[in-house]
Parts: C-alpha cells; structure tokens; sequence
C-alpha cells in the first residue's frame, strides 16, 4: 500500500482501507489490523500451509461490463479451486488490487460485500494487501490453506489402474460464455442459468475430504481434457475415458443431444472449477460415502493406463486443447 | 498460471516458465518444480513466517523506458524492505507478472537476471506465480520472511523517551527522481549517481539483527517525515528530531549547502528503503556495535516524546507530507 502514490484516485485511499477493506480482516491478529508493513501467518501443529497466487485482468479474464460481485467471485473461486486441490482447506489470502483512479465507490462496495460473503461461507479471512492505480482492473491474490502434515494432494501420486473421478457437472460455464460472444442460442431462462455459471463459478471444495484417499488431483481451469492431459502428463502415463459417464447437467445433456452444442467444447474449454482426482480402486466405496455425505456428485469417469495419451471409449482423442505451463 | 489464457503472447508461456523463470526456483521442493497448482512453505522450529505484498506498475512505479533490472530491482527492495522492518529474514516470494503482448526477450532475460543476482544475494527463492497480459507491465510479489517466534517488530512497541535511529542516508532516491524529471541540474557524474539510487534502490537488512532491541520499526518509502509520522501515531506518541543528526551523505550536505535543494524536499519524498526504529536509550552501546559489525550506518536522530506531532529542533513540523494509510 504504502509505496503507491494514489493521491489521484477520485476515492481516497485511506476510505477504501479504514471503510470498505477493514471489515474484511475479521479483526485477526495476524493483520495487524492492517497497519503494520505485513502480517503474519499461524499455522495450527501438524497442519502444513500451501500458497497459491491467481490474477485476473479486466479484458482478459473478465468483461468491463460485468459487475463487481462477479470479478469478486472468480478471484476467490480461482484461488480456493487450487487450494481445495491440493487437499487443503481455506485460511486467509492477500488482495493486490490495481483501479483506474475513476473506479466507482459502488463498484468497491459490492466487490467488498462478495469477498465478505465468501470468507463467511469459506471460513478464511484478508491478511492485507496492497493498493495501486493502472488503466485497467487487475487483481491479484495469494490464497493460504491448511492440509494436515505431509498430506498435500500432488500431481504426481497417481498409478496405474488408478480410477480417475471427477466432481460436479462440466461445461456449464462454457455454455455461458458461448451464449456471451454469441455463439449459440436459446431460450431466456437457458441462457441466465449459463450465463450465471459462467459469471459466479463455485470451487468444488471436497479437498479437504479426500487428502487420505486421492493420489492426485487438478482443479479444472482450462477445459477436462487439458487438465486431465496435465495431471497424467506428470506421471508420463495415460488416461481413458468412458464417454457416456462424463458427468452433465440434464440442461447440458439437452443441447448435447440436439447438436447444439459440440462434446468435445465442452471437455476442453471453460473454467469448470471442479476437481479430477485419482484413486485406487479400492476406495470406490468410500468415495461414494464422502459424495454422499457432503452431497457433492463425484462420478468415476476413466482409469489411469500406462499407454501416454488420452483415450475415450478405447479410441484415442484429437481434439484435445493444448495444455498450459503451470507456474503455481 | 492455468488460469490465463497467454496464446497470444508472442514468447510463450511454456518458454517463460521452463526456460526462463525455473531457474529461480533454486530446485526447492516447496516450489513443486513450478509443476502444481500451489507451493507449500517449510518452517523452521521456533519461527513465525511474515508475509508482505507490493505491486508496482508501468507510469506509477516506474517510467516505461526503465530498464528491466531496475523493474526487477524495485519489486524485490519494496518487499525486502518490509520483510526486514518487521526484523525477519527473507525465505521466499511469488510472482505474478502481467505483461504486454509485445514484451520482449531480451527484457524478460534481464529482468529475471537480476532477480537471480537478487534472491542470490539476499537468500531467498521463487516459490511460483502467476503469468497473464496486460496492456501495461504490473508486478505484483508475495514476500515471506522468518522472524523468531514473538519476535516480529511492530509499529506500536515504542515508549516515550526511546531513541529514534535511521539507517543509512536520506534523501539519495527523492535526488535521482528530481533529475529524472528536469527539476534540478548538476553535473553528469552527479546525475549518473542519484539517479542510479532511484532505479536501483538497496533494501537495508538490518532488520534481523535488531529485532531483539527495537521497540518498533518501518523502512521509508514515503520519505522519512511521512513514515515517522505513521510509526508514532500508531501509539499516539510524537517525536522530536534533531535536524544536524539526520544522515545525509557529502553529495546531498553539498546540495543543501549550495541551496539546490530544500531539506523538507529530501526529508518528505523519496524512496530511501532505509529504517527508522526505536529503542531503549540503554540499547546506545549495542546498536553502534550492530552498526559496526555490520558495516551499516545507524543514526540516531531523535526521540519519542509524549506530544503528539513531530517536532524538529524544538518547533513543530509544518511540512509534513500527508502519510499513506497501510493495508500491508
């Protein structure tokens, strides 16, 4: 904060920190009630912290014209997604926030609001951050979690003959960002229910449940194919996948079967926020117990091979988006 | 990483991160070899880990034509100087660089050169990052540091007649900004030399060696009447100071001298990254030991008084740059 001049900022820079941020520190001593240079960090004995770090830019990882609460959401999703991915559970996150100095006071106002309903809802808090000026919104973070000692879920666990699941339903928001650039069409209700997935993306927070039970795990963030191909790709083995289990909404399985839309955009675009994760075959039962119990669809999709590649229903796939370089 | 969608980067993603930047990772295995969706920190028994954060952008934080290594330099001193006013010792940082379509190589190799020479110098490692685009460059890093536990030096420890200390000479940084924008003249090898401690500002590290004396502490990135104000204030406290004690070397004491330059210039603007703590008038001894072991000036230069305000050789401070208010 201290080493930005933001003297022209139409909303002073002591407002934004004392007024709308402060609340968002839930009153933690870690923050120094964000007076101090830093803060600090209290890590609970035989919990291990991971740190992940997400930016988004206006123009890039969001449309100017959306509104606040939704940039709130994918920053927070993003982060909790590889957080919730590495088998830890939320604690607290720092905020870089870049503004054009004509940002509107409503717009931090529900930007704050949908950070405080998240941290309420995940249980994590604001560390401190820092504020600064540019032409166009960026928002940075580094989010912080918990995972018993030892315990971090990584790419490279998984083995042969290992069941390969995924959580939730893919290519909802997909859909909601082809009905943004006007690629397809449909009825009203339709389209808000997409466009809602695409704009308010939830992370699938079943991490924490299974660090004893999976052998690998990624967030979905490029698309099913690209980052099954990612988690295999560590390992140099391969996967195969049964089509007809790649878990979709009834909505999704609708436009499926009309040709609206075509199988594989939906496997290797959109930022489904789910998590793939390994596991032996044994612990089938005790993951349909966790799906139950926490009431969140895990469906088993495919199983690890040693033949490098990707596969589906034994033939292997083309269309597979090329894969991202991961950084963190 | 994942997350933004760098295709159309002239120089990719994959050459950035596997070529470029794992060098800096220092082969730790906290960083998952830049392979996972987060990192991991390993704490030393009896530390506390401090986090800090700083963005700096391309026209705010530096001129566009700066060159890349002084880029590099200024976000790694920013957060340096954080890490080592709460007297803790550098461990790791990540990084998210948002740059420009059209960045070019040879930047991006001399950026990272001097983070290497950086993190080298100073110990510390790449933990990962984020990379996306934007129209302008925007560096945002997370700092951790190690600080014994407890021992973390804050803004609200000082008393009432403790010692104020400065580290280093003022006023060097706010000289080499002056030239670059055409407001005062000198000669050229006087030029090359402030002007050099304006791009390539040097955190002072003494942090680690005081955190057992200091009573609090911040480092100057405001310039020395704005961060003495925050330091005292967080007590409502004041400080008096004594003009003739404050450190300036022979280039500057020629200036003000000559009245080329005004010393409430020096004192309310500038990058210094140099500390002001406090301590024990008791602790006199052992901080000019400190000082001389570690071959770094420390000046004391006034004291903590009960009056609220900074006063300077007995009269109040009219001149005093409105301090910023911190967030971390």
């Amino acid at each position: 904060m201290k080493k930005n001049n933001y003297k022209n900022l139409k909303i002073s820079e002591k407002y934004i920190i004392n007024k709308l941020l402060i609340k968002l520190n839930f009153n933690k001593k870690e923050t120094f009630n964000f007076k101090n240079d830093g803060a600090f960090l209290k890590i609970p004995k035989n919990k291990q912290i991971v740190v992940t770090n997400d930016t988004i830019n206006e123009s890039v990882d969001f449309f100017t014209t959306d509104s606040a609460d939704s940039v709130a959401n994918k920053i927070i999703c993003y982060n909790l997604s590889d957080i919730s991915s590495m088998g830890a559970e939320p604690y607290a996150y720092t905020l870089s926030l870049s503004l054009p100095i004509n940002i509107k006071i409503s717009w931090l106002k529900k930007f704050i609001k949908k950070l405080y309903f998240l941290q309420k809802k995940h249980n994590f808090f604001l560390l401190g951050g820092d504020l600064s000026h540019s032409d166009k919104i960026i928002i940075s973070s580094n989010f912080f979690g918990f995972v018993k000692k030892g315990k971090i879920i990584k790419r490279t666990g998984s083995n042969v003959n290992d069941d390969i699941w995924v959580t939730g339903n893919l290519g909802e928001s997909s859909i909601g960002l082809a009905i943004r650039k006007n690629k397809i069409q449909m009825n009203y209700k339709d389209k808000i229910y997409f466009i809602k997935k695409f704009l308010y993306p939830q992370p699938c927070m079943i991490g924490k449940k299974i660090f004893n039970i999976a052998t690998s795990a990624i967030d979905i963030s490029d698309g099913f194919y690209g980052d099954l191909e990612n988690l295999v790709n560590e390992n140099k083995f391969g996967a195969i996948i049964q089509s007809n289990t790649i878990p979709f909404s009834n909505k999704i399985k609708k436009l499926i079967d009309n040709k609206h839309i075509n199988f594989d955009y939906l496997l290797s675009s959109g930022d489904d926020y789910e998590l793939i994760f390994t596991a032996h075959p044994s612990k089938t039962s005790i993951i349909n117990k966790i799906s139950k119990i926490n009431n969140v669809k895990i469906t088993k999709v495919g199983r690890i091979i040693e033949n490098k590649g990707l596969f589906m229903d034994g033939k292997i796939l083309k269309k597979i988006k090329k894969s991202f370089q991961h950084f963190l």
